[in-house]
């Protein structure tokens, strides 16, 4: 690690001399932008990095000797009450420091506020920018993962009388024996609950004929993938069939408006026209997302974004329609080369 | 669900008149305090309660019809890009609110103090300390999670050759198959690796006589468990096997001062002389911690703690010693009843 990100991060970062990145909660993945400038994944630290100096990773005493093996930069260990003053000393000579406003709490930017006063600069954006081009090796990590997602889908055994609650749970399972884990909590949705885009999975056994909607992905060393799919229990009723299949030749047409250089919102406007077209209602959320070390990344697909799509970005397609009964969902992530996207 | 618990909220934080909080990654589970309080796990939610109103749950498009269906109280949907001014118009008429600083992003934090000004209480402590108190079906949750744990645990098929990473993968899955999920990522370290507390998994494999540290567990219906236990792989050296059994009696000495009304840091002192008298060094965290919807919790056991033990917390025991070629560590939850602390 040569912190060649970081130093990429202050080219596009032209207004700040520094950045803070922290990661706290050892019970859950490490913030995305501290494990990708920072290159470690050790709890309850912090990167601090200067445009002309070396990295520092800031940790309390019983990850010290963790990081001091696992950090290629300066390790600098504080007290037990010591924190904020040592993050004073560190942030001494700062003249802008840029931080991520969006995932670091409130408590640690008071602190850090309290120190630079109004020299502080929200950069979410500007992370979020740079991690949408993905290197090959983030790609490689990205079907990694979606292929761990395929094949523990594969091993599913769906059948009456299984719960939602009871699919969920060995969906995850079949996950971690193919070598991944859950890059979210699996949604598992029986029949009407289908209606819901991010439906609560319950004990409600399923029964013969009863749409199934199994939204899954897995993380595969920090890459997450995205995958929706469908299934139809015995004689399903004809409607949500016809919306399923429709919605699989709208995936197809979408990626083929998928390439460099084009506008987020100018795919979205074709997608609500290959709805309109297929008589099927628009969704109360977006045609997808990029993807990456978090599930939901740039590009936005959102109303009012101004995204453009760029080379090896890795994007999430899930054309959706919901209707008063159920719902219907397909997704897939795709990745976008010189001149067109491509499914992984 | 009659919101007792927010009543119970404004019982205790008597200089406060409202409370906001709020859920907003729907890939991870929700924030502890909003799911306590409101009763629902719907993500990209802001929950407001008021001293002598109802409460109310802010949701955008995607999850309002859901909301409806889970929430007992008001849902108010706002459109794209109109959070803030929905925001406002729910706090209008708040005269001190109270937040929980440690857990909302700065930005939503900006957010609500452009409205409020400084009109804003950190609430995290009272959050805590009312939540440190579990119910009878609490702490029922809390012993199945452990059940999982173990006899997921149990499931384990530990022998030379797997890595680190092989183990970690197959426990989660051992997990998911035995109805949970697991609380946190499983530290799974072998040998020298399990000298670091917070050990990250590896793909080294496991050598005959190594010292296999594995520290996991599990978590239902929102609860969790912890624990950790060592596992020496044929012929172990003397050393690594005596100081795991020395803390194995540690930890029964140390249950029987734990009752309620006793100081945190007396249990903590006397584990330090323990420790002392069995000729092992202090560790550089503290003896065990509260646990419940967070896998840390109130009490605590940190160095300037004045938390005191009461009836009805559940707490993870861990004494633990690290050396410089090898740690070990034990680790399992105790429910404190009326007179006395119980293992679960």
């Amino acid at each position: 690690m040569d912190f060649a990100r970081i130093k990429e991060f202050f080219r596009r970062a032209h207004n700040v001399d520094s950045v803070l990145l922290a990661s706290w909660d050892a019970s859950s993945n490490p913030d995305a932008n501290f494990y990708y400038y920072s290159g470690v994944t050790v709890d309850r630290a912090t990167f601090i990095a200067q445009r002309d100096a070396p990295p520092v990773l800031i940790v309390n005493q019983m990850n010290a000797e963790l990081a001091e093996e696992r950090f290629d930069g300066e390790v600098i260990v504080f007290k037990r009450g010591e924190y904020f003053k040592v993050l004073r000393s560190q942030l001494d000579g700062c003249k802008k420091l840029a931080v991520a406003k969006s995932s670091i709490t409130a408590t640690l930017f008071e602190k850090v506020r309290k120190i630079m006063r109004d020299r502080i600069v929200d950069a979410t954006e500007v992370f979020y920018i740079q991690r949408a081009v993905k290197s090959e090796k983030e790609i490689d990590r990205i079907k990694r993962a979606a292929g761990i997602a395929h094949r523990a889908f594969k091993d599913l055994y769906v059948r009456p009388g299984k719960t939602e609650l009871e699919l969920q749970r060995e969906l995850c399972a079949r996950i971690y024996e193919r070598g991944g884990e859950p890059s979210f909590k699996p949604i598992v949705a029986f029949g009407s609950n289908s209606r819901f885009p991010h439906a609560e999975s319950r004990n409600r056994r399923l029964r013969r004929g009863e749409i199934v909607l199994i939204d899954w992905g897995a993380r595969w060393n920090g890459y997450c993938s995205d995958h929706t799919r469908c299934i139809f229990m015995g004689d399903a009723p004809k409607e949500q069939v016809d919306a399923y299949e429709k919605l699989q030749s709208i995936f197809a047409e979408i990626i083929r408006f998928i390439k460099p250089d084009v506008e987020a919102k100018s795919i979205s406007r074709e997608y609500i026209r290959l709805l309109n077209d297929a008589g099927l209602p628009a969704p109360p959320h977006g045609l997808g997302h990029g993807i990456g070390l978090e599930v939901h990344e740039y590009p936005s697909f959102a109303e009012n974004t101004e995204d453009v799509i760029t080379k090896h970005c890795a994007i999430a397609i899930e054309p959706a329609a919901y209707f008063k009964d159920f719902g219907v969902r397909f997704e897939d992530v795709v990745v976008v080369g010189q001149q067109r996207a491509t499914l992984i």
